[in-house]
C-alpha cells in the first residue's frame, strides 16, 4: 500500500488536459499496490484510477499490460479499461513517470474467501483465460522455473535463517521441478498472481480483476495453480480441500481441463508455491529498516510446498471431475 | 499520508450493517491526513469517508468534532457530515478504535494558492466564523499561549541545533507574547488548522474544508492569522502581500474585523508562525527513523517568524481596509 511519488495538483490539471475526461473534482492518493502509486480520480465524466509507474514495473511492458486489459474488457472481463488520451494514448507521463488512467473498478477485496468466492473465482479464471486466446501480443513468465534458480542462488545462503533446512529443501526442489515441470501444457496469457488482493467481489459475485503487472504468457493451469495456493489453505496453512474443490471445478467447468492438465497439477502447485517462496524471502531480506511495508511471511509457501510434495495424485485436492 | 489500520471486510461488512446506507460497492484505503486512518466507501447510496480514528486524537473531543461537522453542515458551511447509524450515533467502534462515516466532500487541495484562492478562503472563513455563533459545544485550545511554553521546555536543549540562535529566540517571542497576547477579541469556533491541505477547491471556488480535528474556541483573528502564515508566503519564505491582501480583505467583508483585532494582527501572526514553528521543532525531532512521514521544515516558521516580528502596523501586510 503505498503512494510513492506525489502529484501536485498543477501537474495534475496540465495531465489531465490531454484527455477528454471533463473536469477534476476530486483526487486521493489511495493506499493499494506495493509496487505503483495510485491515485482515485472523480472527474466529471466518471470515476477512474491514476496510477504512475514505479520502477518495479519495467516501462517496456506497459504496452503489454494495457493492451491486454483493453482487450480483455472488449472480450467482457471485468476489468479495469484504460482510457485514451486525445491522441489516441494509454501511456503517459506524470512526474517523469510512465502513467495511465484505468476506469474505477467497483468491489472489494474478500481477506479471508468461502468455498462460494472460490467457485465464483474458478469461473471468472476460465473466462479470463478463454478470452485472451485471440490477444495478439506475448511476454514471457520472467518468474517461472528459469527466474527461480537466479532468484535462489544469490540468496540460498540466506535460507536457513529462515527455517533450518530451507537451503537444502529449495535446492532439492528446484531440481525436481527443473526434471519433471511439464513443457507442453495449454498456454495463453494468464494473470500470474490472482491472489484474493486482486479480486473484486460485491457480496460472492466477482465484480472484476485488477493488477494484471504480471501478466504473461504460460500454461493456463499454473494460473490455477498460483490461485490455488493462494486462496484454498486456511489462516494455519492447512489446505482446505472444499475451497480446493469450488475453485478447481468451478474453473473445470469453464474451460476443461485436459488429462495432462491434470496430472501435473501437483508439480505445478509445488511449482507455484516455490515462486512464492522465493519471492517473499528475496523481498523480506530487502526490506528497509524502519519501512511501513510488513513484508509477507516467506514461511507460508514453505508450508505450502511441504504440502504439495505430499501429493500424489490430483484427487488428493479433492477433486470430483 | 497514511492507513494506520487495516480494516478487513468481514469487519467493515459488520461496522456498516450498523447505518442504513446500503451494500458496500467500493472500498480503499487514502493516502490523507497523518493523525488518523482514512477509507473512501463507495455504498449504494452514495460515497463516504470512513475514519479511524488514531490515538492522536483524543476520544473525549469527538464528540465536539463531529458534532461541530453537523452544525457547520447545517449552518450552509460545505464540510464532511458524519452519519449517523441506526441508534443516532455518529461514533461507533472499529478495529478497537473510535471510528466515524462522514460524508465525501468534492473538491481537491491547492498546493500553490493565487490570490484568487486566498480570497475565497478569507470569504469561507468567514462564513465559517459566523456560522459557528450558535454552535452549543466548546473546547480550549491546547495549542495556544500556555501550551507553547510547555512545548518548548521540554526540547529547548535541541533547538539550535535546528538553526544556531533559534533557543534565545523563540524564549524571547515566548517571553514577548506573553506580555503582549491579547485575550480580549472577539471569540468562537475556528478550525486552527486551515492550512491548504485542508480546503477543497473546484477551479478557484471552495468546494469545503475538512479536518477539523484542531478546531477549538479562540479569538477568530488568531485563526486568520494562522490562514495568513500558510498561505501568504511563496516557495522562497517571503511575504506576498497580494495573497495576505486578498485573504484579510475577502475576509473583512464578510466579518468585519474591529480596529482592537486590526491592531493585534501582528502579535497574533507572530504567536501563529510560533505555534507551527514549535510543533514542526517537535515533531521532527520525533521522527522514527526510517518512516515514511518527511517531517515539515520548522526553519520554514522561523522565518515567517522573524518576519511578523518587524511588522508594526496591520497594513505593513498589504492591507487596503
Amino acid at each position: 500500500m503505498a503512494v510513492y511519488t506525489e502529484v501536485s495538483d498543477e501537474e495534475l490539471l496540465a495531465f489531465l488536459a490531454r484527455y477528454e475526461l471533463g473536469a477534476l473534482l476530486s483526487c486521493k492518493g489511495i493506499a493499494e499496490g506495493v509496487e505503483n502509486s495510485n491515485y482515485f480520480l472523480h472527474l466529471e465524466s466518471g470515476y477512474f484510477i491514476l496510477t504512475l509507474y514505479e520502477k518495479r514495473v519495467a516501462e517496456d511492458d506497459l504496452p503489454f499490460f494495457l493492451s491486454l486489459m483493453e482487450h480483455l474488457s472488449a472480450q467482457g472481463v471485468s476489468c479495469p479499461l484504460p482510457v485514451r488520451d486525445r491522441q489516441g494514448e494509454a501511456l503517459g507521463r506524470l512526474v517523469g513517470r510512465p502513467a495511465a488512467i484505468v476506469t474505477f473498478l467497483e468491489g472489494y477485496a474478500v481477506h479471508h474467501p468461502d468455498a462460494p468466492h472460490c467457485a465464483a473465482l474458478g469461473e471468472t479464471m476460465g473466462k479470463l483465460h478463454l478470452a485472451g486466446e485471440k490477444f495478439g501480443m506475448s511476454r514471457a513468465n520472467a518468474l517461472s522455473l528459469d527466474g527461480w534458480r537466479a532468484l535462489f542462488a544469490s540468496h540460498a545462503h540466506e535460507a536457513d535463517g529462515v527455517e533450518p533446512g530451507m537451503a537444502a529443501l529449495i535446492a532439492a526442489e528446484l531440481a525436481a521441478l527443473e526434471e519433471g515441470w511439464p513443457r507442453d501444457l495449454p498456454r495463453g496469457v494468464i494473470h500470474a498472481d490472482l491472489f484474493p488482493d486482486n479480486v473484486f467481489f460485491i457480496g460472492e459475485r466477482v465484480s472484476g480483476l485488477i493488477d494484471f503487472y504480471f501478466a504473461c504468457c504460460d500454461a493456463f493451469a499454473y494460473d490455477l495453480a498460483i490461485a490455488v495456493n493462494a486462496w484454498c489453505f486456511d489462516a494455519e496453512r492447512r489446505y482446505v480441500p472444499a475451497k480446493g474443490r469450488a475453485l478447481m471445478q468451478a474453473y473445470h467447468r469453464i474451460r476443461p481441463l485436459d488429462a495432462r492438465e491434470l496430472s501435473s497439477f501437483p508439480i505445478l502447485a509445488r511449482g507455484a508455491a516455490l515462486r512464492f517462496l522465493l519471492t517473499r524471502f528475496v523481498d523480506a531480506l530487502s526490506v528497509p529498516e524502519g519501512a511501513l511495508v510488513r513484508p509477507k511471511d516467506p514461511r507460508e509457501y514453505l508450508a505450502k510446498l511441504k504440502f504439495h510434495r505430499e501429493i500424489k495424485h490430483v484427487r488428493d485436492y479433492g477433486l470430483e471431475l
